[in-house]
């Protein structure tokens, strides 16, 4: 037989996948819960939001209330870090259904004797349950219902807000029924907000034509605190494979001297727990790892699993390579194409746990190490179920770890790692550059469910990608492509000091950098200033001082009358920080529009005065009206306009 | 740890809350089944739709293909009454895999000797798999792939199309991954296709004054058989209550004779199980039905669970009423208003298992005396469970009983009844009058998840629905009314003769007949024909014979320039039988517009001649362009157009 309650609860939401996957929050943040609660006939009801952290013994609540047409909705903060469970409740609250009736036939003149009786069956359960203070008005209530010479006094308190409170807090929730349980993980801020900067460590030396080391890096670690980035990431460290190693501009033969690919990992010196030589030594990594503390920086290591064919792995467990029928280990493939510099694991051989232990123990050993972020290296390569193992191993001993996943790859795919548990994901924003298409690809990733799971990072440009609109691009256009990542998105990151210094020649055709670092050791003059380094250090600034930068869901499109002009507004949770942004995405004239104030979510009228201030600039304007003049010119770009009431 | 399979599959449809209910379809229908199914990585994958209803022991499957975006799609049909499971299996495929590889690499000239003896891996397991055909192909490739002096024989032989195709049928499924299993609970055709009348047997004698008894129905089947009617449904023709019984126009006293309201049921002469004497007995009753069934009619029955207060439960029972403190049993409330008439269920008492099983068994009776059809009175006003629980009980032994929702109600409420297993619901159609109103209810109910679990039957008005724009309208709104009903949806209701004859008067301001024959017994001159009776008859001959007005779901709304016109495509699963509806809903003047016809789903293009066929008239025209223009009177306010191409 079915259940006996009454009240049913449908569509609870946040969820994915009907609670299959968990949603993502940062510590602090809100969830809005919101759901269907349905009870046959007329009956009063009353819903709650159960909320637990996975190590508390009792659950939280948080009552429900009525939006209309039968949904409810209720919100709660996550103030740790960890798994909440989440369900909603609902019940038929006897005790408010017979107050509303009464209430009516009293209003309809009616004598109410009898429900005056029924009225103390329900204070009566109250008497164990209420404080000293309720307990003498619940004894009063009784009283007067039971006698009839107190009559008009009865009616009074039947009635009365202190009757409906007392009831409404004191749920008897008879025949309560409970909604599926859901799941969120709760992360530190940096997993919703962080600002990258990636480089190369071979090419941190001072003198040109010599191989950088993690002593190099160091000096260098100043500038890329000053400039305001919390995350410093380095394509892998570990040795490099000297077997079909590639040479540079990614030819298939390596000359004397050439560096190879940081991503070919595993050599007579290591494999994935080790430190390539020519980089300097463990302890010289973990003091970088250290000082960067020191100075606000985390170090993200490149986790990359895959193998050179000098890998230590291929002699230890052959296994978890594949062998061709000739005896000959199976490379990398794309057929036609063949990388011999790589083996790609094979994930469906038997000995896979012994693997999937291993791929583990390599990111414990880094996190023993100081590293608590991990930017993972072509995730949609390896088996999902392995990456929601690995992950929540991970963050079970260690909730601090960071996972972006380097998936640049079909939609699905992308959104089915971030459901896997990755906290944060590479993006579309590299190739989105006008403005329907940055506006469509914002509001996909905040206003469907991927908000919910999908905690995005955007990157004007990488190693592997210099997009066609960075080729032969300006100034302006680098700053563009700075500030709308920075405004959009509250994680971000740039491949410098490619970025910076405008260095884009690319191989004809492709999105790919000619000669690229990732064959090679660079040399650059790391320390030149000019007007990119300095906007990115004042965007960076303004992002770590207002809070509606560091979170990226809170966004609302702004029309305005012009294809060249982007104009959207952001707030933090608390709406104590209001910002007003505009970019131009023309690089070479000036634009000018009248940009529309969302009037409604600024909780102001026509006619009102807002002040608005550019955070980069200074300069302050009063405006008074809905629809407001800009003008943008290519010298700069952009203004991020505080909002002051 | 985690399960090593590779495949992962997401948002398979159609499934109602993640599987939790069913879908629902009727013998012979399709399901069209969609999941994203991804791997990681770029292996070739494959998957199946497995499906098998209830009573089968092995899975039948079906391939899907990809359609793009790592969405998959396959159909099946469901040829039997009751429940079948679905899934969706997805695996990689190691043999396409390789042979996609060996055809790039073959193509690039590259010498692929070891890549053949891979390939001789994959087919070794075939041996033991296929027919004795195939085999000796299995064999003649596994020589040549061994052996080098045959190598341009093998390599033509490696990238065969038969190869593929062995290949393909013979997949080896290793670490295939499944879907959640979903389930679609399968009716027989009248779920989805039915033609109600409903008449209150106690009207249908021929001498006015006079109580009508089933065998004065008797002599009515011959004309609601006549009119293309397949369903009869009386109101409760159980025993009426005698205690505080209702009078004429829903007043609270009742004179001598007053016949009372047939949904106050339960007297000393019974209860649900029973017979109401005026009526005439068992018996009669099931001639009745046994006669109707003669003339392809089945009769259905009234569904009411609530009790008189003379109803034999409420001494045999007295727990399954509810009792107030000063001893008296509690009426049906609307505070302020009181039903005295009606005892509820209360369905919190303690012995509900025993109360269920009695309303089960009032099925399981009526089944026995040859009722296969239940129109359920209020169901939102009894829990949801329930009705989960009895409807199965009794199609589990009764497969072919179908139930119809009357719940008038909040949309959610009857979205979940719908949900919990009702074959038909009640709707909103009633009310929804203007072009706008009418189309966007016909989105809802096909374009959403509700056209895989609510079957929508819809009435032009009822006994309880006097609709405003039914009161004082002439025989052109009639006739607008049961067109538009009949088009749309492929279940629909009159409540007659009362429909037929136009009776409309309503008590003031209100959607209520005036002098209801729910309190009292009419007199009908029943054999009247008119403009009404004989278009209704048409209209349902036109039903019968047409297959794409025998279900909802595939219906287009075509462009046409006047909002008093409305203009639908309608099409049947196998697109043989197509139809284009367009209907005036103006019942004074003439409307013309112009319609455009929706060229691609005719699979027609500009130029191209189809003639259109009125199934009313005869008349035929040839229209050659995308725009044609048509010209509705108040006479003959629709078309129904065969599309003939």
């Amino acid at each position: 037989m079915q259940k006996q309650e009454r009240v049913v609860i449908d569509a609870v939401s946040p969820q994915i996948n009907g609670g299959d996957f968990f949603i993502k929050r940062i510590v602090n943040e809100i969830i809005n819960v919101d759901a269907n609660v349905l009870v046959d006939g007329h009956d009063v009801i009353a819903a709650s939001v159960l909320f637990k952290h996975e190590n508390a013994r009792k659950w939280s609540e948080v009552r429900m209330h009525h939006t209309g047409n039968d949904e409810w909705a209720a919100s709660f903060i996550v103030e740790k870090q960890g798994f909440y469970d989440y369900k909603v409740q609902g019940w038929v609250d006897h005790a408010l259904n017979w107050q509303h009736g009464i209430e009516r036939k009293i209003d309809d003149g009616q004598h109410v004797i009898s429900e005056l009786l029924e009225g103390a069956l329900y204070l009566e359960p109250l008497l164990k349950k209420v404080k000293k203070n309720e307990k003498e008005f619940v004894q009063e209530c009784l009283a007067c219902f039971k006698d009839e010479s107190q009559y008009d006094k009865a009616v009074e308190l039947a009635v009365s807000e202190p009757l409906h409170h007392l009831f409404y807090t004191n749920p008897e929730k008879e025949l309560a029924n409970e909604s599926r349980t859901l799941q969120v993980y709760v992360d530190r801020k940096k997993a919703r907000f962080s600002t990258w900067y990636e480089f190369f460590p071979r090419s941190a030396s001072e003198k040109e034509g010599q191989h950088g080391t993690f002593k190099d890096c160091e000096r260098l670690l100043g500038r890329v605190a000053d400039m305001g980035f919390d995350t410093l990431y380095f394509p892998p460290v570990h040795p490099i494979g000297e077997v079909n190693r590639k040479g540079k501009n990614n030819t298939t033969e390596a000359f004397e001297g050439d560096a190879g690919s940081a991503w070919g990992i595993g050599s007579k010196y290591g494999g994935h727990k080790d430190i390539h030589p020519e980089l300097g030594t463990l302890a010289d990594f973990k003091r970088l790892v250290k000082k960067a503390k020191e100075l606000g920086i985390e170090v993200a290591m490149d986790y990359a699993l895959q193998a050179a064919p000098d890998h230590p792995w291929v002699i230890s467990n052959p296994e978890w390579f594949k062998w061709r029928p000739d005896g000959t280990v199976q490379y990398a493939e794309n057929p036609p194409k063949k990388y011999q510099d790589i083996l790609p694991i094979y994930w469906e051989n038997d000995n896979y746990k012994a693997l999937w232990q291993e791929c583990l123990d390599i990111l414990l050993h880094w996190v023993d190490c100081g590293i608590n972020v991990f930017r993972v290296d072509n995730p949609h390569t390896k088996p999902y179920y392995f990456w929601n193992w690995v992950m929540l191993e991970v963050k079970k001993k260690h909730p601090d770890v960071i996972f972006l996943a380097e998936a640049f790859t079909k939609p699905k795919v992308m959104q089915r790692l971030a459901k896997e548990g990755y906290s944060q994901s590479y993006t579309y924003f590299t190739w989105r550059d006008n403005k329907h298409e940055l506006t469509e690809y914002m509001i996909e990733l905040t206003q469907s469910d991927q908000r919910e799971y999908m905690q995005p990072n955007f990157w004007p440009n990488t190693p592997d990608i210099n997009p066609y609109h960075l080729q032969g691009a300006n100034e302006s256009k680098y700053l563009q492509r700075y500030a709308l990542a920075a405004t959009l998105s509250s994680s971000i990151g740039i491949y410098g000091p490619v970025f910076e210094q405008m260095i884009h020649e690319a191989i004809p055709g492709k999105e790919e950098y000619y000669m690229s670092e990732k064959f090679e050791v660079k040399h650059y003059d790391w320390f030149i200033e000019n007007k990119i380094t300095l906007l990115i250090s004042k965007i960076n600034k303004i992002r770590h001082e207002n809070a509606a930068l560091q979170q990226t869901n809170n966004i609302r499109f702004c029309h305005v009358e012009n294809d060249n002009l982007m104009a959207f507004y952001k707030w933090d949770q608390n709406k104590t920080n209001e910002l007003l942004i505009i970019i131009s995405l023309d690089q070479y004239y000036a634009q000018q529009g009248t940009v529309q104030l969302p009037m409604h979510e600024l909780g102001i009228h026509e006619g009102q005065q807002i002040q608005v201030e550019d955070l980069v600039t200074g300069s302050s304007y009063n405006w008074h009206s809905e629809w407001n003049f800009v003008e943008l010119h290519p010298t700069l770009p952009f203004h991020i306009f505080k909002i002051n009431k």
